[in-house]
């Protein structure tokens, strides 16, 4: 199989018209409240449909995506998989309720009868990422919560793989289509002029967006340009911190197995993960600069970039890195005729001030790795971090006296704290939180992954003195929904759910 | 009582200075942390001890409350009695702990233990509003709803009532203080100037604002200037609709009864409410205009406006509603020597079109009638109406057939909708919502009323793989809090939630 992503990126996808995207968002408009009206079951058994059909073309979908993005198809297949899963979890989400807020305060005293709900935000623009086709992308977890909040989505493909965009487009309509979803549940457009007049429709309820700080801020300050404001939900990148504790450094062991961990994870996809670790902040003296080296040298990953621009970005990050007074422990030899140099990096503690380079996202497989002096300097470089994704924290030990400290001081500035995990790996589970402060969401409140990915999408209506006939089946008498709710302030669960896990019919 | 709100502005306030601002926000910032360490059952003591300080001091703050906004003792000791109540309503919300949102995945297969909960956002700058100087003042939802969700507080008074403010400020203080709150939990300042400087204050963490829309938008576009976004909740004034269903207005009688009850609502606070009904739409021939033009002249309201600037801007409102094609069916004399003449407009349904100034808020005692032909041409009028806090529907009864569908085709238009009931009014209570989509809000998800209020000023963190040491009380084994969690998928109720209401220490 010939990978030419990196020497010839995919043509030939043709760009949407102004018509076209018009019409999209005008066929979501009109999907919207048949949506927002249908038992939150069926739109369940919509996304396990989507998820069957993903799971019957694992092979065409993984091998299109293989020849556009060259990740190779062990990973792709395990992503499709994932895909799949995921769309599986948003239907169970979906079906269970919870994110629909039903809260019900009879009449008391001079209060009326208040009844409040979440109801769906209308058309939701998803822009997919170029590293994840199917996590993040046509099919990902922005597609899969937006529908599962009662949502139409509009997909803008990326153009790293326009024709596997293409492809899961066609087999989503299809499968919604069987399924009973109507007409402009999903849509989708491509070209960056299409993904602007996307923003800009006035239509539209919602923007999600997976990919670099650029593309997310153009999309959120463009967002600020509308007539109505809505929300934009921007995932970039950032620069994920690894501390070290000094139980965790102490023997040479350790450190060597620290040492292969970190590589595992640095360049893992390449390095072309928004979780990827690009700093590890170690105790001076630890030795991990050579161990990666040494880890390096004896399991150079090979590979290529998702695009040619994406690697010839990387190449101008690691000068900008260098030139901020990082300095190189390691590099590989380039891993494929078109691959990547990877870069082991690091600097004086004292250059690691807010705003510097160094505390930029550099996507790619390069990793920096500064050594602390003592408690406070290690502190201090904490405070410095930007808002980041996630962080570890790598102890000696689950008694290691550093460790609430240590994730005591990172959680201010993440979205995830991971104990002696690397931060690459997002589990979509009910408790996941892929998000965290500026830059690393536009909104800190959001996560793109897991159950909380529905909140994103939907806002409260509260009905006053409304019969029952007028209100909404969430609210009403007798729970026909079976959803938790809570009644006069107290939290009620119906006895299915402690039955069982609810199950997607 | 010499009542001078409306001759003479009270001046002498003193405006914070640069440096006071700074070292307002620089002690909120240092005592972020402890309030977010603190279990929420003791905040719900400090909020307790806040409630319990401003009913004692009934009398005085009522008194000063009146010397600035002439609102009348009945209705400012009123005010000072739910000011109480609310303070109250949050400690319960905090103590309830819902609004930590925890959640639980114990590791399963390839997924790691992952624990979610909210941790609150930081210092949180809220700008009271001019109408209500208790319920959305200095002490009211906003400030009420941050300390609960674990923020720190800085307050801008509003120039309305200035002495009222300062009061306000200095009992906080001085019950916080009492009640084991540290420094900082709550501080104040005064003036537009330090109004700006705390919205660009760096450790500022959201930006909570009841007023004009004028004021929110000014706000919100000066935050999109900050080098780190943050989230700025305002809460703004909008057209508030009531439709009245054909069976509604086929009597007389009952059309008399609804122009009496639209005239206390729409001059309920000389109609300087956020919630005021500004549009009414009835059948043709409903007579609604002459019953209300008899309502006023049987019962004209007396009242001074809040300020001469707010009595002077109704007067050109007037003007531009007039100008865009209004014509008067009744006005009153002007009630007192320096208040405000009450208007009762109609206008050419043609003329309800998006963008016209008829379909803006106009802040002050004034109600535009406009009759619809048929249910198509009422519906689309709905259909043009923007974004607002809420709408009513008037009904001929609990059975009257079009009461669904017309709280359906509002229920995309505002964050609350009302069923035989006037929109003014707005319960503290779990289930209620005082937000909306734009202009109603900057965020359509937000509240700035009701226990929804708390997670405006939170974001989410999880915690993957840590040991029990490093987790927050709320997340650990045993649940030591006695809070809702879900756990493993399962919402899991302690069982002192189901015996009684979770009670505040």
């Amino acid at each position: 199989m010939t990978t030419y992503a990196n020497s010839e990126p995919p043509t030939g996808a043709t760009e949407s018209s102004y018509a076209e995207v018009q019409a999209a968002v005008a066929a979501a408009a009109a999907a919207a409240p048949v949506l927002a009206a249908t038992p939150p079951a069926d739109r369940a058994g919509w996304l396990e449909a989507l998820a069957h059909t993903v799971e019957r073309h694992t092979d065409e979908l993984a091998a299109t995506a293989d020849l556009e993005t060259g990740l190779g198809r062990a990973r792709l297949d395990g992503e499709v998989a994932r895909c799949a899963t995921q769309l599986r979890f948003y239907a169970r989400v979906c079906a269970d309720g919870a994110w629909l807020g039903a809260t019900i305060d009879h009449a008391a005293g001079a209060a009326p009868d208040l009844r409040r709900m979440n109801i769906p935000l209308g058309p939701v623009a998803v822009f997919g990422a170029s590293n994840f086709p199917f996590g993040f992308g046509t099919l990902g977890n922005d597609t899969g919560s937006a529908l599962a909040a009662g949502c139409p989505v509009v997909v803008k493909g990326h153009p790293a793989h326009p024709r596997t965009h293409a492809r899961l487009a066609e087999l989503a309509g299809e499968a919604l289509g069987d399924a009973g979803a109507p007409a402009g549940s999903f849509g989708a457009v491509t070209g960056m002029a299409a993904g602007q007049q996307l923003v800009l429709a006035e239509a539209l309820g919602a923007v999600a967006f997976t990919g670099s700080e650029a593309g997310g801020m153009a999309l959120h300050r463009l967002a600020t340009t509308r007539p109505v404001p809505i929300p934009v939900y921007a995932e970039m990148g950032t620069v994920n911190a690894v501390v070290l504790t000094q139980a965790a450094a102490a023997e040479a062991a350790a450190v060597r197995e620290i040492a292969a961990g970190a590589l595992g994870s640095f360049t893992l996809g390449l390095g072309q993960f928004c979780t990827k670790p690009g700093l590890i902040l170690a105790p001076s003296g630890s030795g991990l600069g050579t161990a990666l080296a040494d880890a390096l040298r004896a399991n150079p990953p090979a590979g290529v970039m998702l695009t040619t621009g994406i690697h010839e970005a990387f190449g101008t990050g690691i000068q900008g890195l260098l030139a901020a007074g990082a300095t190189p422990v390691a590099s590989s030899d380039a891993a494929a005729p078109l691959g990547p140099v990877v870069w082991v990096l690091t600097a004086d503690p004292k250059l690691l001030q807010p705003g510097s380079t160094l505390l930029r996202e550099c996507f790619g497989p390069v990793v920096l790795v500064v050594e602390y002096a003592d408690a406070a300097q290690r502190d201090s470089l904490i405070a410095a971090l930007p808002g980041a994704l996630v962080a570890s924290v790598m102890t000696g030990g689950s008694d290691d006296p550093e460790t609430p400290g240590l994730v005591a001081a990172l959680t201010p500035k993440v979205g995830r704290v991971a104990v002696d995990a690397w931060p690459t790996g997002v589990a979509t589970t009910w408790a996941q939180q892929h998000g965290g402060p500026w830059p690393a969401t536009t909104d800190p409140r959001a996560t793109s992954v897991g159950a909380g990915a529905l909140d994103r999408f939907t806002r409260p209506v509260a009905y006053q003195d409304a019969p029952k006939a007028a209100l909404p089946p969430a609210l009403r008498k007798g729970n026909p929904w079976r959803i938790v709710r809570r009644v006069d302030g107290r939290v009620r669960v119906p006895r299915e759910h402690h039955e069982a896990r609810v199950q997607v019919p």
